[in-house]
């Protein structure tokens, strides 16, 4: 079958046997999202070597659960040993032996394939069409910093970055309740989250000494974006970081001591309420896709997805 | 009146005038202890200048109000401004406009007289000696971590570093009911804290891998020590900020993010449950004193505050 794979060599769809693994299930892939993680890994910053890809909607193909068989399916992508103490009280997520399909130790998604044990996979609601189904697992991380920080209707909250995460974070907390502005350098992209009743603000144009959040999510992946959700935050404010940059960065720890800041990092959501807000179309997943490639075209793909500007970069087996 | 100030020039002892702004309490000051903040500040890493000192136990000469005349204080170390929406709430603490004692506009407690206003002291039980009752601040500020992290006899705790601060957070958090282990260097310091019944480990024969705490508390002051946190604390644990190193620091946003660790500033504390710790003697901060000095050795005190082993020194005006 054909995948796109990170290899030494860098990039290149390869042909590759199928896996067939008969204890998880094998999925066909109807669709696959390109994820700013794909790009960190194509640069060679995550240690990753395979087939790239973590966002898709497939149909199950084979499965040791013959109830699944033929289900059009999203799966969690974190994959636990079953054996150590974070696996037996249900935290897959944070197993130090875990896969994660297409980021650790486990072939991903941009292929005509993938696997996955059959407790990771959900049933997707007929009413969700692929194109919105691809957008589980981003919208689940966005909507996973709810889990982390509760908010009210008397919660404010900043977004910083109008990238794809930004976007998805502040409708998700726009829909949750919370008072959001988003911040961003794009007016095209800030105007997605304004159709759905999002406040926006340029950057550039932020009055920053007069703002003050009671929440900060910083969503740029940038250094300067957890600077700025620095200066943002109010004393004993919460920081929310959603953006694995790589490498080490500069903090003011200073700040963190001297306002008694929380900082919250959030990676992973879970896909049950993704779907439910998918389902009830509380978020505006569809203005986010910029192009759509077949799979063969995978490398051409991912240098698009990597362009200023582009935003969702969806691959079709 | 005498006074250990810090200027453009240095440090030195100054002849001044005393303070006496009759809206505020005037304190003859008993005794003072020197804390890593005064010795960040005498480095020139704090922009104050002005007597410094605000580890304090002193006796009100004159207030407003007159019943507190004769009374043996302590003294909160934040004033605020009074009219913002922080101080309206009660926390003065983060008011914008704040001054703080020996370290914001405000002159210190290394001197023979302070002032401070009157809701800022809390009179000190008889049963609490001078020597004792210097230390409700950085106790206050080491109790104050129950505050924003919740512990319970199940919670394991590691607390990063055994210097004066160290040695509070360890105590206080395992008379929290946390199971506390203090890491250091030196021999000495850790037996304080295990004579309290705290387990202790050196540093350099700590397993890292086979250790995973709930909660991880830097007390080091140096980056070092907030790696090593980051390196010991279990997925979806909490990292406490205690130190504020000066300048940036270095920090692995990605394992913040993919480990969804927390990481809690924490700065002061409320100083009544301080003064009711060391009225149980639930905390020995007897053993912290290291050395006495006249307040006109001041000079000389900072100097032996610095020194490589040292813990508390106090200064008696």
């Amino acid at each position: 079958m054909k995948a796109l794979r990170f290899e030494k060599n860098g990039l290149r769809i390869a042909d590759i046997i199928e896996p067939r693994d008969r204890r998880e299930a094998s999925v066909r892939v109807l669709l696959a999202g390109i994820c700013n993680t794909d790009l960190e890994i194509a640069r060679g910053y995550a240690g990753f070597e395979g087939t790239l890809g973590h966002e898709f909607v497939g149909v199950v193909e084979s499965a040791p659960d013959e109830t699944l068989v033929n289900k059009r399916v999203v799966g969690e992508i974190n994959a636990g040993c079953g054996a150590c103490a974070l696996c037996a009280a249900g935290d897959a997520r944070h197993c130090p032996r875990r896969t994660v399909l297409g980021i650790v130790a486990r072939d991903g998604a941009f292929a005509e394939y993938l696997q996955l044990p059959v407790e990771n996979l959900l049933i997707v609601p007929d009413e969700i069409s692929d194109e919105r189904a691809v957008f589980t697992e981003p919208l689940a991380a966005a909507w996973g910093i709810t889990e982390r920080v509760k908010v009210t209707p008397e919660t404010s909250v900043a977004v910083v970055g109008d990238g794809k995460l930004g976007l998805l974070c502040a409708q998700s907390l726009h829909h949750a309740g919370a008072r959001v502005v988003l911040v961003g350098k794009h007016k095209e992209k800030l105007g997605i989250a304004e159709r759905r009743g999002v406040e926006t603000v340029q950057v550039d144009e932020l009055q920053k000494s007069s703002r003050s959040f009671d929440v900060v999510v910083e969503a740029s992946g940038a250094a300067s974006g957890f600077a700025l959700a620095l200066e943002l935050v109010r004393p004993r404010g919460r920081v929310v970081l959603k953006s694995t940059f790589h490498g080490a960065t500069n903090f003011d720890a200073a700040r963190i001591v001297v306002n008694e800041l929380t900082i919250v990092g959030s990676r992973c959501g879970r896909f049950a309420p993704a779907l439910e807000l998918l389902k009830e179309e509380a978020i505006d997943v569809e203005s986010l896709i910029s192009e759509t490639y077949q799979l063969a075209n995978g490398v051409r793909a991912m240098e698009r997805a990597a362009a200023r500007g582009v935003l969702k970069v969806l691959l079709r087996p």
